[in-house]
């Protein structure tokens, strides 16, 4: 018998609703040996508004000291720009080393996609967590007035770079087709651009059997709607990744159903599991939402620690379900049900 | 009686080809009292082989006298990445303070493209030309090491953003729907984001019939391929708008049609005008380059020196063309044929 330590954090907006979806088809789809106990955290913009808060030293003591964490959506329009995204997202993903941030994009039979159109879509983007131009360097100068400059700096270490390029080759040598592209702009962005090709190169000399490929970021948006099947899995920078991740949802049927990982692979830290979209406030409490994202993300997290079979039984759930589904709109909870009746059945 | 003085860059792979048929379809359009004086630079990839160098100072005192430049491509897998883009194209828009990126995209009718569905897309994207990620700031320690650390440094500038800022509204202005977009990513790159957020508020207020609206960049490139119509004028930084740019080609019949002008709109250096597109060496001189997106630019460039009427001319003549094409490949230079029978018919 095993315990799985779960930290939920439901956030805000469609958090809250989506979540408890994805608790309730993970609860039906683990065997009775493994016992899975839940704490959940009140982060986000109502904790902020009320405390000023965002994530403190010891918030981040304690969700240490769970297996995983599940996240819903932080964000909300109340709360200014950055606020939340940089006080509590990146800041757990950064705290907690982050590094892969995994999203897979698969069009499963039964999405009505026109965007995909007649395309195999099977990939994964990995995308950098923990560098780039994420790091929060940079700074204003003589802010407001007409001769402010304001700058961004993006950090790029062969530390960093490696260790995600190592895991991106992995992932790749795992999968049928074995192929692995890089995306940068190495042609403008000289100085990262070339570390990250440098070490891509290097890397793959340990990786004999992977295919690789190399895209400019601009030249990979066309490719992604106009060749999608011509992608494996994926490997880029923090700020690529999060681009390229929302067009990939965009064409797998949309952001409704993309779920994402941010895996510390070493296990020091408890990776992080929520879908790719926001809070989406406009129909927060309303029962619209579609926990879809969640639940695969809840795949990501028992694919994470172990239990590959739940993982899949979740994917088939959802694959099925989708395959089924007639346009007629269904609730949250009505979703999370008929997931966790497929998965249990 | 007037005279253009034009420098001609034809440059690599297809750039020669596609060239001559923009310069076919401007002599063909311009009326008869506007002289034409054309000069050849042979910049690019040969000449960097030859030579080593990309672009001198007399050969940008040379270009300078100019009143506009036309470029074909300039790019080869035979010179190191970065090589001709940071020293000659980059070079080039930085030392004309080419701050404004001009890239329209408009689904023509008689454009079959899936990906566009039944969309009605008729924006322009105003990408910032001068700041940004491309200022080439930044650099390696500790280069080759298990411990290198490269950085890149975007620089924004209330000078920069401003004036590209107030261009992209006058634009919106002028047009119908008086819409402008600011896409950005001001939840995360906080400082640069703030910029641009301020003074595109505060440079609104000058522009109160223009509506306007906030994206970060991720989102925008979902609604790019989803909601297209929701775009009039989008202004933005110089990394997102060359990636949102390629995207907007993608979804309104190709890179074969994307147009751009490099503009500085003082008049104080020549403006640029070019396709979007790369050299495509691997069609390279076989006569199978689309050369619209270079028509097309030599519009803009029509447009630019205060011809609108010959720049409508040659827009209804592609519009014209597209919509009688029937799926059978012709040669860059029937196509070039075509447009300069129309425009002169
Ligand atoms: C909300 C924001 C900080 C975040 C990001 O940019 O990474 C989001 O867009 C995502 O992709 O997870
Ligand atoms: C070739 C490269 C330097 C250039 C850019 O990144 O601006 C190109 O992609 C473009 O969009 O004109």
């Amino acid at each position: 018998s095993r315990t799985i330590s779960l930290a939920v954090i439901p956030g805000d907006g469609i958090g809250q609703e989506v979540v408890s979806e994805g608790l309730k088809v993970l609860s039906a789809v683990l065997p009775q040996d493994v016992k899975l106990e839940t704490k959940t955290y009140d982060f986000g913009a109502k904790r902020w508004h009320g405390t000023g808060e965002t994530l403190t030293d010891a918030d981040l003591a304690q969700l240490k000291e769970h297996d995983a964490i599940l996240l819903g959506a932080i964000g909300d329009p109340s709360v200014p720009s950055g606020v939340l995204e940089r006080g509590f997202l990146l800041k757990l993903r950064f705290a907690f080393d982050h590094h892969v941030n995994l999203r897979p994009s698969k069009l499963l039979p039964g999405v009505k996609s026109a965007l995909a159109g007649d395309h195999e879509i099977d990939f994964v983007v990995v995308r950098e967590g923990t560098e780039g131009p994420y790091v929060g360097n940079g700074g204003v100068l003589r802010a407001g007035t007409p001769h402010e400059v304001a700058t961004e700096v993006s950090v790029n270490t062969a530390f960093g770079v490696e260790r995600v390029v190592r895991d991106a080759y992995a992932r790749a040598q795992a999968r049928p087709r074995k192929k692995l592209t890089l995306v940068h702009k190495n042609n403008v962005l000289v100085h990262a651009g070339h570390l990250w090709k440098n070490i891509f190169d290097r890397v793959g000399q340990e990786f004999p059997e992977v295919t690789t490929d190399y895209l400019h970021v601009d030249a990979a948006t066309i490719f992604f709607v106009t060749q999608p099947e011509r992608f494996d899995v994926v490997v880029t920078d923090n700020l690529f990744g999060d681009i390229l991740t929302d067009l990939a949802a965009a064409i797998t049927g949309g952001i409704g159903l993309a779920a994402s990982g941010n895996i510390n692979p070493s296990g020091e830290f408890p990776s992080m599991f929520e879908p790719v979209h926001g809070s989406a406030p406009d129909i927060a409490g309303q029962g619209k939402a579609d926990p879809t994202a969640t639940v695969l993300s809840v795949a990501l997290l028992l694919q994470h620690l172990g239990h590959p079979d739940e993982a899949a039984r979740i994917e088939a759930a959802v694959a099925a379900d989708l395959a089924e589904r007639t346009g007629a709109q269904r609730s949250t909870s009505a979703i999370g049900d008929a997931l966790a009746a497929r998965v249990s059945g």
